[in-house]
């Protein structure tokens, strides 16, 4: 585990349909669908408002300041996957612009999530290929030193497997492990459904308090209203 | 002070038309106005671009990873009300989504200023109720413990008290003591009275240095010019 | 060097056309093209996204909470600079806001980068007069400290010259040398040219591994593939 | 309230005995013992280890990079005072040194707690003279802009009032308002009375789950056991 | 994987020896050893300097500002563990202090890493428990929501599967792998072995770039000396 | 300038009796006596108390993760030179620990200033070479790239050119250009003499208000005491 110098070419992807599913529910709903785990930090964000995307994990491990990776990790990408890129340090540099972006997206990848720098995010903006990341950057990187594709890396401080869904919006990005996919695309779908009913209850006036029946329990937790 | 477990239930609100008329001005002027204090830390912003609000603050002190309160403070909402949460300490949980936002805008609140994370960001645009925040995060939180609704708190490292007035905008958020409000409205409308005439001037390409006198107590303080 | 109280009026500016035929690349193509030298620290971020300009430096040393000199440096600005802002120490404070950018605009400059704070963003994207700083902040500053005007200043981390070429945009802040400047521009035109075919392969569906033949070099480096 | 320009001389201390008797405790037992709040922000850090001391509060409110209020305070102390020292935007300029605590001890301070930086710290350890800051640094400051002496500050993000009580060691910084110092310590000295029986308990091997009847809680709150 | 709510009461422990001779060598010879990776964050510091250990890894998931997990995974304990205890956000609360260390202790524990803040150090550093955490901070936990003991986490970025070794001490923390723990001990000795004789030559003035053969792969590099 | 690829092995040092002389000093005197400029940023923390160093800067710039070039630099050392190492962006490997120490030590340098992580820590404070860095991290570099010696960099914010003249202790790290050594030197002399008087003076309770003659120009700053 955490080998370098390894590509794994065959890799054991989540339920197409579950993968797919998520992006409709977004990365809270799901991230609360799972139990509230598998949340990236909170540093990485979209380079550009309103993208909205779910896919399967396709992984890469690299160097501080070297993006040669990308350039193995491109070949792996099955239509449907988004890359998942980590580093063995903290860096920001710029591992990522358009021509990249245009490679990506000729193999059928839905995004990136790079704990590292992008760069050209105008033109990602304008080509609509979604990226998250630890920061914007121009600084270029070289190509010298091999790490790994495929294997599982801790991202931003999640535990990602390749395979696993990634939901990825404003919010941030959520990692879903292969297993739980259906499960929790479920629990995601009903989680919404229940939303609806409460939303509406809200904006009539009904407080949260009473909804949810919170009167008591703050009440014997010691709460006091004062005047 | 700082008593855990308790909720206000009257608080003495600044003058509503003092409240009212800051959103006007904005955040700079506002704080230059009333002498350059009551700042919050310049890590608050909004969570969408262009929001410019001002009203009366109602305040909540949470802990990490629990948003019980927020129920809580929803009662104690006034139109015109700008919820302002502090916390015990940093965290950065999404303790703020759009259930939530949905239920403090049928109360009348005008925003929200939190020393934590937001989620939902997408939606609360599209509804139009504005956030600072010093986070996103799609992390939701618990409900099991108690904190206090409407006693002091210091929020991103400005003091406020309930009924203080706070202003926000793309550039911050100020605080001003409630019997500060209406002193600070007059100096505000005061500051951009003059403001205009000053703009003009410069525009037309007169210099600072000549508009406001400084040549000669700039050579006093020793500047010196060289080719 | 780095002298406190000194206004230079005389500076050499590097090559009129160069320095503004940079804007047209943008920062990361001149950044790769001038060797991966010359960035600005990352935080340093745009307070609208869309602008990209290049110009000519005219500097600015400065103390925390003081921005007397920013009136100094105005009457320096010739047509096509851009004003280069330093701080003796970090500090995030508004220094800079609507009526000082529209003085710097009457008088010719394209923008402002500063390593600190500023304020009335939403006015200056109305005005379209860019800022790259490292915050955003109401606080206003005081006039009571002499810095200098003209001098080299580190910036976010890079050494910059009066008179040297500025490129910012969307990625970021980049420094050309004025000795560099022409070569820099024809290094970055031939960039672009190249990236033209580039590109086109790769959204063809060709791969970086391929297109630049990665596959030998990367086999020698150690890399396996495995199933 | 924050007003700026305004020296208050005389101001009401906590009990004497209260505020002496905290340091034997320290911040830890006494931040536990009023209920888990007044800590300053953990970034505070004593620049020696192993000072621990408490007592009364003198504040000064300062200015980024200026530390001229600093010898309007040094007026101000009493024996037994600790300086509390808060600025208007963060800043890590080394605003004191071994002259300033000379001057300081002269008075009869115990200490410093500045929300900036700090330098000659070497001299300070060997004068015994302790200080929590935010950072050490050379940089001196000027002497330009007046502030305020013993009005209520935010300092590190903790709300202090003068002549409240300060408890500072090894492990942070906190604030116990003057009103609440003799019942703070008191249950303070029982909280220590009940440590030294547990700690006897749980050497000899007794777990904390048996110890504090944990077991049947968490069960309920559904920790299952697995093997 | 990353459940919540489970007490995992049998792990595989790493090779007893292996995991126990790994302190010899310290964090960056293991870091080497095993092909430079495993190193958790650099924010992970000792609480006192001078301590080096090695064990086996039992692990704990906790939420901010709750320690509840830490009398749960206290009773997993065994002779030669070093606790690791991960965080389901970024919090820096003091979960651990020296009641806990006294059981910890008591239980064969060697050490604790944790993600999170750390109070009463003086009294762990006179009582020899080391702990390496993100922050010191006097602030104490509630116990009211359950998380996971001996489940894989994410601690400090890196991944920690229980039975894990451990090896910490002033460079970091690094984690291996039990099925590495062997192979990891017997590189980390080859290294060390070969290091003597370098140290010797390079004491006596041997250049690195004579002693490794640098000067041509540096020339092919396109390194030029000029005067 | 800024050139990678490059090492300069004729270097104009400054002065040696006033770059040998300014340790004595120390970093906060020189940096007053130059004119409150020359530091570099706060996060430079030595890596161990109470080291105090001057000397004549070599210089070296290196890619993140890549430490070839310290190896390259060595060879450059003459007996009385500090190492200044710059990184081309921002990161906190360890790039120098014992063995480089040696080697560095045995070629007559007194200590490391890195803008990036230094390991082994424990054996450099016993073999007494002390290094001020921004973090330290077990993780080794690779050596792959190139970069250069002996040309200006931006190490830590601050500007050094070969030859400029290094003070550092536990205050920090402070610059001094080769051509200000000498009346650099002499008024740091100058301010040490006369700080020993204010010394005696402050120890008998006399003012700084007093002996500095502020209470007039307070009062016209508009200063006022109330009760």
């Amino acid at each position: 585990m955490f080998e370098l110098g390894v590509v794994k070419r065959n890799i054991s992807r989540a339920d197409r349909a579950a993968a797919d599913g998520m992006a409709r529910y977004g990365a809270s709903t799901v991230h609360e669908a799972q139990g509230r785990v598998g949340l990236l930090k909170t540093y990485m964000r979209p380079i550009y408002p309103g993208a909205r995307i779910s896919g399967t994990a396709v992984t890469v491990l690299m160097h501080p300041g070297d993006n040669w990776m990308l350039h193995v990790v491109a070949e792996q990408i099955q239509p449907g996957d988004i890359v998942v890129a980590a580093l063995t340090s903290e860096n920001t540099d710029g591992f990522f612009g358009d021509l990249l972006a245009t490679s990506f997206k000729a193999r059928g990848a839905r995004g990136l999530i790079i704990d590292g720098g992008c760069r050209d995010v105008k033109d990602l903006a304008e080509m609509g290929f979604p990226v998250w990341s630890r920061a914007i950057s121009s600084k270029g990187t070289i190509k010298a030193t091999i790490g790994s594709v495929n294997i599982p890396v801790v991202c931003a401080g999640a535990y990602v497997t390749p395979g696993d869904v990634i939901v990825a919006d404003d919010d941030g990005v959520v990692v879903v492990p292969a297993a739980n996919a259906r499960a929790t695309l479920e629990a995601a779908a009903k989680r919404e459904a229940l939303e609806g009913e409460k939303r509406a209850k809200l904006a009539s006036g009904v407080l949260g308090l009473d909804m949810y029946n919170m009167r008591e329990p703050l009440a014997k937790a010691g709460l006091r209203y004062i005047d």
